[in-house]
């Protein structure tokens, strides 16, 4: 089975990485990009487990080792 | 508009990160998580452009700013 996981800086938390790229496209000549966001995307393969056992084992990955609570957020998703 | 952008390591690149992850997992008791990538995922807002337009300049952005093209792979999304 496979799972996504999107870990993103909360709304509220400054994020360096994408501000920085934000200027660089501005620099580049794509000055409509108004907003970048920088965030982590996984893909974990999961093997032996139930859909439902993995929806649980996954929803503990993604907040609890993946996510550092306090700055960032994050989703997940069994795609097959 | 907004845009989502993937970015991930190519399938024949190894992922040091994603394996450092997939061993903790292992070592936290997720026994079953046999592999993980690890990539990177960018939402960039974007103004005052056709959607046709959008679409050429995320294309361009994704493949020639944000992707390293020797050892990386990306796609992207108009989302809305």
């Amino acid at each position: 089975m496979k799972a996504h996981v999107w870990v993103m800086p909360k709304r509220t938390v400054l994020d360096p990485q994408g501000q920085t790229i934000q200027h660089a496209l501005s620099g580049l000549g794509y000055a409509s990009v108004k907003d970048v966001r920088q965030g982590k995307f996984f893909v974990l393969n999961v093997e032996g487990l139930s859909r439902d056992e993995a929806q649980k084992q996954i929803e503990h990955i993604s907040k609890e080792v993946l996510t550092n609570p306090v700055i960032e957020e994050s989703r997940f998703e069994i795609v097959e």
